[in-house]
């Protein structure tokens, strides 16, 4: 499998703040939105499995952000992903469409729990799944 | 056990939009965070009973925004709740301690629910807290 | 002009709460949502106008939960408006695709602002557009 | 001026997720209420300044996420901050009141802007301010 992923999405009025501008928690929440938009175009059974429950926890962070924007402006979110031992590491640069270059870049590493939120082994048709698509090491991507 | 609640606190920043005053949507969130702290004054044994699990599901919301508030504003949110049959019913009313008037009324209907999400009948000691406790035919009250 | 507008999304993570589901504020960001695309597929020219900037404040807001929905489940807002006196008003239904039910209704009253957030007129190409737009009186339409 | 600041507060409902814990987009508003109430302690004059508008932008932004924290727990953000160049650096650390730990580290940058957005030099007022305050290089500080 090749490539990182393009979430596609307007910013919302309520995702602004009295700057006039995104609120910069709310860069988090499209981080989360493009995880799982990966995750669904990857093909990458994680919700709603049929043998066990499975919830990816946050375990850090991070955000550099580069620009700002604006109410309805158009942005995407691009995604990689790869294993880093027992976590999920997940790359993510916002572009906006308007502005022709990156607002914002970020990464989050994450940890698979079972219901009761005890750490679990990723089941091997995940690690499978991360192993098998295409890792960019210049992040983000040239435009 | 007489009168309503106030409960104190200051708009925060995440709480506006690019209007600069707070978002319509946040006020929702003041009356939930007022609603716990009215059970918590009222020393209604709410959330981590001893029997059995109980959740209050909100069914009906309605609010009237009277004025805009801005960033840091000190709002005290008022509220007082009765039974209307299986419903809980709860009015609140903004007050801005800056503008001295109310800046927004609201009123939300709650039932009781197991964690399953079934509907439950309320326990006997939260049945006789809520009758217990005054309520003011005029609201908001009388600044 | 004819029929309300279909706003198509999923359920995103950070919009559940603890019981599991949606959490009832995230009711209210949904409908500005479909307001804003509302507005976007009906063609009216409303914020970034060329003349002068106006603004939409929500007045009043009731919703009525019917149903819980859970993360990931695919959302429609379904919406209509139109002008009561110097208001607009927003209807919606919003319908579940798993449950093939609505799972909740609501309706907003706005007002036209200028950028003071002082009332002003709605803008005669506003006025001719939603007077253009038909209206159902029986809300929600029928499945 | 001695000492990081403490801001505490309960965990609000809306503020948790379907894993039942607080989401992890939600700490960094507890980072910004517990930035805004350390400049309030420090009598900091930095909004609403007579002088020019002032405002601060949060430029990059790291979260260690520890452990989980649930609704209604008492929890305390721990805040320092000191001038790195023209960049104002802050340091958080959560500390839940029931599990006798941190739940959460954090750090953020932030520059001075003025009301277009554009960078400014910060008040001599306020870098004398920041000079006097003590900083902390072992972070958190130990229980």
């Amino acid at each position: 499998m090749s490539e990182f992923s393009r979430y596609h999405f307007r910013v919302k009025f309520h995702d602004t703040d009295a700057m006039g501008v995104i609120h910069h928690s709310k860069h988090i929440k499209y981080f989360e939105e493009a995880r799982v938009e990966f995750l669904r175009e990857k093909e990458m059974k994680w919700h709603n499995r049929s043998d066990k429950p499975l919830i990816f926890a946050v375990v850090s962070l991070a955000t550099q952000y580069l620009k700002p924007a604006r109410f309805d402006e158009e942005l995407q979110v691009w995604t990689q992903a790869r294993l880093q031992g027992a976590r999920i590491q997940f790359q993510y640069a916002i572009f906006s469409e308007l502005q022709k270059s990156f607002i914002a870049l970020g990464t989050t590493e994450l940890i698979a729990l079972d219901d009761k939120l005890i750490p679990k082994r990723l089941p091997k048709d995940l690690v499978q799944a991360f192993k098998s698509i295409d890792w960019n090491e210049n992040w983000p991507p040239k435009l």
